[in-house]
């Protein structure tokens, strides 16, 4: 029995997301490329990599480069993804991308749906 | 400050899964609309519904019933998903979903990519 | 290469708790002792298990029955713990823990902690 | 409804260890204090800090810095935190702990138990 693959798949780690992103990106607008696009980039920024490309990115989805890409944009304009300024160490600029805007819209829609589902039960109880 | 409102998103809960399934689904030939309903079956897996019906199931995605019935038993023919019997405390038969199959797969795949590596390495070594 | 035993460690699965109990359970007067208790629970309840017992939750500690079922009884007492009736499918009353009154207590410091520093910042920016 | 707060809690994020851990670390001889100990080293890695000093350390515990320089060196010289040595970009030379000793003797472990069980049931069928 071979130790070090056991501890390579440990190392791999897991993902970890709210499960309301997956019961609520539907009311986001968001479709199931898009979510597993925004999955991939939160797997990169978890493991350090601040900035991943299109074609990493592509790599581990069924679309190309330029779908990738186009669907970042989107993302992006969409106001899911936001791209941030940053300095290194040595002082060099770089870009990032930060998924805050995203969990500021699940949020946004949790709290909603909650007030919904209080109103609702108010409106049974008073009829 | 409404507490409770925080208690409840604390209770929602996260979904975890192996990094490994975001970045070897598409090497099983499984696709994004495919993947995300995996996780659905997953997320009701985890909360005790042993058998989503395709109504719960698209509620939660951008696809309608039909599409998902359609899916799941693709899912199912493809060999990730199973059905299993079981038999409830009372006696009563049932039936439920098993990601097992999914599992074993993600596994092998992740082994047999393993290899390759390997493989490569003792190559580049002996050159 | 055995599969199987990966699989097993697989479905073994994962703990997943709010950082927060890690950054504040000393705020909370919880001692090492107890976290690790209320970790066990906590991973009881995650597998079905409702209400293990001292025997159970010692088995996987340092301390005996005796000293767990003293523990669980503390942590009861300081409201970290709560018994809650349940009944059945077929109507057997049981009892069953539950760690909302942990998790209220966790929300209550956060928020706590957050104020403070608010209002550590305002006073150091009128200064 | 202060929405600000929320998305800090959901930022602060969740702890995520194999489950593996918290049944066996007895197995181990790894004691409570020892555990919540490694659980912090764990934390700080997660997070970015390769290093945490035993004061940050401590002051998430109900420990003294003492106890936490002398509990730290013990789960060194037990075989379960190793300190490394790297270069950052500036070509600076610092240390930093690694768990990986720990993830491998509990890998080891859980190989074992299941050896044993495997044993035990083939007796059980032969006799």
């Amino acid at each position: 029995m071979n130790q070090t693959i056991f501890l390579k798949w440990l190392q791999e780690g897991n993902i970890n997301i709210p499960s309301t992103l997956l019961t609520n990106y539907k009311q986001l607008k968001i479709n199931e490329k898009e979510l597993v696009l925004l999955l991939q980039v939160h797997y990169y920024l978890e493991r350090g990599n601040d900035f991943p490309t299109p074609a990493e990115i592509s790599a581990q989805m069924t679309i190309d480069i330029n779908e990738c890409h186009e669907l970042l944009s989107q993302l992006i304009r969409k106001g899911f993804i936001e791209i941030l300024d940053g300095n290194s160490d040595t002082g060099i600029r770089y870009e990032r991308y930060s998924l805050e805007p995203l969990w500021n819209k699940l949020i946004e829609q949790f709290l909603l749906n909650n007030k919904k589902e209080e109103e609702a039960l108010i409106e049974k109880e008073e009829s």
